[in-house]
């Protein structure tokens, strides 16, 4: 069912009290990161969110680009008084990032949002 | 940036506490609708959830078959004793609804998702 489909313009970013969500889903292009590091960085500084929860279960492949992506996401927020963390990596995913030696330094991670949302709010991160 | 890219083979289910999430982004097809029917449903009676909240502000065009999609996923879950609440509608979405006639009866809306989580929470539904 992995057929081609028309994606978003932009990926939705969802405010859960003083938390933002992002799904990430399928591939993410070039314009659509740049788009949503904007987005996210806009509104962590406008509306002062403790945290930035991005939830890649529905993404089946990193590469090096989504990693950087991440990276700066969290680096960004980090600037901006705000902790991401990362929810939902597939087990496959994970050893695929290690085989090409993308460890994500710098990145938190959660088994699933709930825990991700338990982290933030304990200021585990 | 509207590009076509892969597409994941399916929607992510995420579950904040007893709400499971669902942000939809750009077009859902046949397959995906089903395997979202079923993960939801089977989600639903599994873990015995309040209610179901489906974001769409990524959807940018919403036709009759998601507009029958969603209104099947609202009575599957109520027939399980839980909520669905469309949350994040676009004002140009809602007005091509009305003009094709589509008005999404039972369906119950809430205008972003922390209003959506509100209102089941509440019990408004």
């Amino acid at each position: 069912m992995n057929q081609p489909l028309a994606g978003p313009a932009q990926v939705p970013v969802l405010a859960l009290g003083d938390i933002l969500l992002v799904s990430l889903q399928g591939e993410l292009h070039d314009g659509m990161a740049e788009q949503l590091q904007h987005d996210l960085t806009s509104r962590v500084s406008a509306s002062g969110v403790a945290g930035v929860v991005i939830d890649i279960s529905g993404v089946d492949m990193v590469d090096s680009f989504l990693g950087r992506v991440l990276g700066e996401i969290a680096s960004m927020t980090r600037l901006l008084a705000a902790h991401t963390v990362i929810a939902g990596m597939r087990p496959a995913v994970a050893m695929t990032l290690v085989e090409l030696g993308l460890t994500l330094p710098g990145l938190v991670t959660a088994l699933d949002v709930d825990r991700a949302l338990e982290l933030l709010s304990s200021g585990g991160t």
